[in-house]
Order: C-alpha cells, then sequence, then structure tokens
C-alpha cells in the first residue's frame, strides 16, 4: 500500500480480494502483487489512455504489456466491442495464464470483466476504477456485463476481480457532471443502509464536491465498506444484494428509453431514488421530510430529481417489465421504509405505482 | 427414468446433477422434473427440429415454451449466432428464473450453455443430446462456449446444467459419418483411462456401428461415466481433466486449418488420436503394436487416422501455439504410456513433436 492508502477486504471464500484506496495508488506496488502470469492486457478507453494509460505502463514495466483502447461512452457496451477484446488476447497470443486490467469507468470495468470471464472460460483481472462511479460500485463485487440492444446488462457473468485498485488522484480529471453521478451511488448507501453517512454527507456535500482528498477517501472508503458488507453476504444476489438497485429499475427504464445517450447512469439513478423514494412515501411507509431529505442533496449535487420531460408513464410501465429485477413475472422495486433502511418489495400496490408515474411524469 | 433407463450422478457439491440414459427418456419426466420455473426456452438448429423438437413440447406442454431454431454447423458457434438466443429470451420477457432446454450436438449444447451461463447473469439449462458426439462428450461436464473467428472455443464459461437427458432413440436419425465421429470420443475413453472398455470396443465394433440398442447404452454409460469422474475430480481443468484432450490440440489445428468446413470434430480427433499415439510412440513409452491397434479400431469406424492431404507440418506448428493448451509459452499435449493410461505432458521433445509432423504430413 501506499503511506496514505486504506484497504478494505471483500471477503468471499476463496474468491476474497482486497480494494486499495488511497492517493497516489496506480504508483504503488499493489497492483504488481495481484498480477497473475507474465502477460498483461491493459483495456481503456480514449478518454482514460492519455491521462492514465503511461503511467499505468510505466508501473509494470517488467512484464509483457498490450492494451486495448475502446470508444469512450455506454453505447460500446455490447458484444462488438467485447470482441475487440478477445481480438487483441488472441492475436497477441494471450494464454489462460494472462492477467486483464481495466483502467477507466463502469462501462470499461463491466467489459473488461465480462472478457475475463469469458476468455478461454475466465482469466484473472484486476479493477482500476477512474471514476466515482465505478469506484464506489461497479469495481466492487463482481457484476460484469454488456448491454443488448433490447436491455441493459442483460449479457454477463458473476466474475470477482484479483484487487480493486482505487487512485482517488484520479478524480481531479473528472468532468463535474461525472463526479456528480458517481455521487449518486454514494449517496444511495446513506439510503439504504446508513443513516449516520446520510447524515455526514448532508453536513459535507460542499467539501465533497470541492473535491476535498480527505472528504472523498472516507466516502470512497464507506461506500466500498458498505458494498463489500452486502457482497458479502449474497455474492449473486439472491437475496438482500438487490438494495443495491434503490432506483436501478427507474433508471434502467430512463437510459433504456434515451438509448443509454442523453443521461449518464447516477443521474438515471439520482431521479430514480427519488422515484422509489416518493412510491415509499405513497405506500405510507417513508415521511414527507425524508423525502425532502434526499431530494435536497441530490440537487446540492445538481443531480436530476425528475424523469426526463419527454417520458411518460407508459414508458416506464413498458420498459421496467423488461428488467432482470422481474421475477417469473412480477415487478420487484427496492423501497425505503426510512433512511438508513431499504428492502426489496414484490408487494407494492400497482395502483400506487400508476400514482407515482403519473405524478413525476410530464406527460401520458 | 423410463422403464429402461440408467442414471449417472456427475458430483460437484451443489452444482451435482445426472445424466439420464435410455430409450425413450425424450417421453419420460426425467426433463420435467429439472425445470426452473414456469418459461422455457428451446435452443435446436434445422436438421433437429422437424425430427424431435414437437415431440420436447409436447412433454412440456404445461409450460409457456418458446424456440429458437439455428442454423446447422460448427460455423455458425459464434457471437452473432449466440445473440439470437439473447435476442429470442429478452423479446419474449424471460427473467432470471428461464430454464434453456438445448436440444442438438454439441454446437447447440455449448452454444446454449454459454447463452445460459451469461443471460442475466446465469439462469438454468438442460442438455438434451440428440448426437453420439455430444451424449457421450460435450454435454457432460459444464464445458460451454463459442468459437472466435482466430481460435476454437475461446470465448466460454464453465458452467453445469441442472441435468442431461439421453434418448439414444435420437441416434437412429444420426448419419453415419456423424455416428462415427462420436465413436472417436467414445474410443478416447478407451485409451485415456479404461484399458478394459477398450478391448470391449474391439470385441463390439461391429455391434456398435449396427447401432445395437444395448451396446450402444453401455458404451455411453462407460463413457459418461468416465467423463464424470474426471470432471468431478478437476471441474476448471487445472490438471487431470486435460486428458479428455488427447488428440484434440492436433484436432483443433486441424479444425482451425479447414476453417471448420470439411472434417468434423469426431474425425479430426480420431486422426489427433493417432499423432498423439505415434508421438508417444517416437517418445519411446508406447509399443507399435497399441499404435496399431488405435489404428484399425478407429479404420474399423471408417474414421481417418492421419490429417488432411493439405496440411503441411508448419500449419500444425502454426496453429497449435495458438491453441488453449498453451500455459504461459509452453505447448502441452495428452501422451499415451499404454492403451487405457494417458498423461498430460509439456515435457515431450520438440524434435520428436517435427518428427512426427514431417512423418505424418504429406507435404512440408
Amino acid at each position: 500500500m501506499s503511506a496514505t492508502s486504506t484497504q478494505v477486504q471483500v471477503l468471499l471464500g476463496d474468491r476474497s480480494y482486497p480494494i486499495y484506496i488511497g492517493s497516489g495508488e496506480l504508483q504503488s506496488a499493489d497492483l504488481n502483487a495481484h498480477i497473475v502470469g507474465q502477460k498483461v492486457l491493459i483495456v481503456t478507453n480514449e478518454t482514460v489512455a492519455p491521462l492514465y494509460l503511461e503511467r499505468l505502463e510505466q508501473q509494470l514495466s517488467d512484464r509483457h504489456i498490450d492494451s486495448v483502447i475502446l470508444a469512450d461512452g455506454e453505447q460500446h457496451k455490447n458484444l462488438d466491442t467485447l470482441n475487440r477484446i478477445f481480438d487483441q488476447l488472441i492475436s497477441k497470443h494471450h494464454d489462460r495464464k494472462t492477467t486483464l486490467i481495466a483502467l477507466g469507468g463502469g462501462v470499461i470495468g463491466d467489459m473488461t470483466g465480462f472478457a475475463a470471464a469469458c476468455y478461454q472460460r475466465g482469466v484473472a483481472f484486476i479493477q482500476v476504477p477512474t471514476t466515482l462511479l465505478a469506484q464506489v460500485d461497479s469495481s466492487v463485487g463482481g457484476k460484469t456485463a454488456v448491454n443488448h440492444a433490447m436491455g441493459k446488462n442483460m449479457i454477463g457473468a458473476f466474475y470477482q476481480p484479483q484487487a480493486v485498485i482505487i487512485d482517488t488522484d484520479t478524480l481531479s480529471t473528472l468532468p463535474d457532471r461525472e463526479f456528480a453521478a458517481g455521487l449518486a451511488e454514494v449517496i444511495k448507501y446513506g439510503l439504504i443502509i446508513d443513516a449516520e453517512f446520510f447524515l455526514w454527507l448532508e453536513n459535507n456535500i460542499t467539501a465533497l464536491l470541492q473535491r476535498d482528498q480527505q472528504a472523498l477517501a472516507y466516502a470512497i472508503e464507506v461506500s466500498c465498506k458498505s458494498k463489500a458488507r452486502i457482497v458479502a453476504e449474497d455474492e449473486t444476489e439472491q437475496g438482500i444484494r438487490a438494495i443495491l438497485n434503490l432506483g436501478h429499475t427507474f433508471g434502467h427504464a430512463i437510459e433504456t428509453f434515451q438509448n443509454y445517450r442523453q443521461w449518464l447512469h447516477g443521474e438515471a439513478v439520482a431521479a430514480g431514488m427519488v422515484m422509489a423514494a416518493k412510491l415509499s412515501q405513497i405506500a405510507g411507509q417513508l415521511s414527507q421530510a425524508d423525502v425532502s431529505r434526499i431530494e435536497t442533496l441530490l440537487q446540492a449535487c445538481s443531480l436530476p430529481v425528475a424523469p426526463p420531460q419527454d417520458m411518460a408513464s407508459e414508458d416506464f410501465m413498458k420498459l421496467m417489465v423488461r428488467d432482470k429485477k422481474v421475477l417469473d413475472g412480477r415487478l420487484r422495486l427496492v423501497l425505503m421504509q426510512e433512511i438508513g433502511r431499504a428492502q426489496v418489495s414484490d408487494q407494492f400496490s400497482v395502483d400506487h405505482l400508476k400514482q407515482l408515474l403519473i405524478r413525476s411524469c410530464h406527460s401520458g
């Protein structure tokens, strides 16, 4: 570890792994220690490569290093792009003892992880997330996937990395909008499992938005700890892990409606979390005061708190039944009892859902 | 089970499953007992669908059944065809509680299994193999994959089915050439692990070629038992499981050279097993008498015992280093000490290999 870093363990038996969090982690020895074999393929994108690829390659200079630079954006998270990773692996003769490194945001992490899960039926990989969203959410827990034209993350695997290396320095180059989108997932941990952390976020949101290193490192550590705890309890989402999807069923509907081309994932989740909160309120579970606190904190981050203007309630209904959270025909949603306490339910009333959608959507 | 069927268990902890072998299994209750949820997607091909799809659908009439009929042939075993399975699953609103059924040969089984491994990060599937090769080899053990333009089975997963249903009646419609190709894998079990079974095969090859039901059922049962034992010992091929690849490194080189369009997999493996036997002989491990017995038995099945005439020794060298059996740059091959005893080795002499290739290939 670097001098200032902390470590969080994801406990999954023989698939356990550490998350290193700190300034300068990209230059530390932690990455090298988790590489399997002599060959490495770094997967990154056109935005991140000019910023960090060389730094990472220098750190690995005693290995044979190949790299593939993909186009940036959720619209490229599909089987065709995945195949570009396989092209590179095969043409450069990478065998089963290779290690893939995901250098980038959630899209790069999800695709690289899935490529590692499938290449020769499974090779090692390491997550080096460079966006806040990837650092606190997608890089931890082993969910990997690509999108299908008809649905998000429809094709994937549960596949755990060897390690997650979070260099908080990489956040300095993150655009404001993407940084805020990451904060949506940070806030989510407060909402589903940690009321005290939510309060801390309310009190420290200005420092976070100014990217104060100390505040950032703390928020990332608390978020990763919550995620690690939930994943350790329920790796393949048979139960409790589903609370991590707070706001995501609404959010995925928004992203699919926009063909992944307008709002960022975290923005869609922010609006989705407000919708979930309001549905919880309509169901008589959550207070109006709590709904307001949630809206206020998200608005402080310049995140959306309502669905896009052009989405009608029927659009939501149509898209939500395609979501993975449908089990045997029943839609399941994450609802809140109070800030810091959430649970999955398929017992909500469809009338309440319709009421919410009519209230939330401008048309329809 | 049907009245005449036998059962073989694949013991893999909570991923254990039964193989049912018998005449009329397609009409038995075994299949239904292993279906998860209310929805089923049957994946089959243009050759098998007219023969058995309706029979299978009738057997499942109390479920919601969708089906997808793919083009027949190894050249279609790729990501594009896989996507057709996903298209069907998503457009018909199959959720995580669906069951995929692979009705067909090895290509259908490998693709359906991989689709099940990836769809929504993993759903249930059942193997209903209708070719001899799939019944004795590819449907058992959880290896699933698709090919990449640059290499066979490069993209896949270890993913076990809920059950394997082998109806020996389906072999009655199998073309002679495909039947013989399946026998190559049956013979393989004798070669790698069961000298007594090899002797039985020598004595009963005429009955098998006449598709005597009793002889067939016995040969399939012994083959499945051997495979189940090896897989239970080493599910993800860290060691002993690799002996199942006897002849396959040579065979894959042949298939890749022919772009999967000329020889069947079993034919390529037959030639590959003779090459492995001859390499073992050159290395001083296997007797000339044993090599002759192997050639004689394969020839009795009208299987090739030498590589295609247009393949040069350099073609083999070039294609073999791309094979998955290369680990950290070292080529590993399965060699025989005697009939019934094989082991993986990366210790063979490259000179011996070159000698073999020059002897075996017509040109180069």
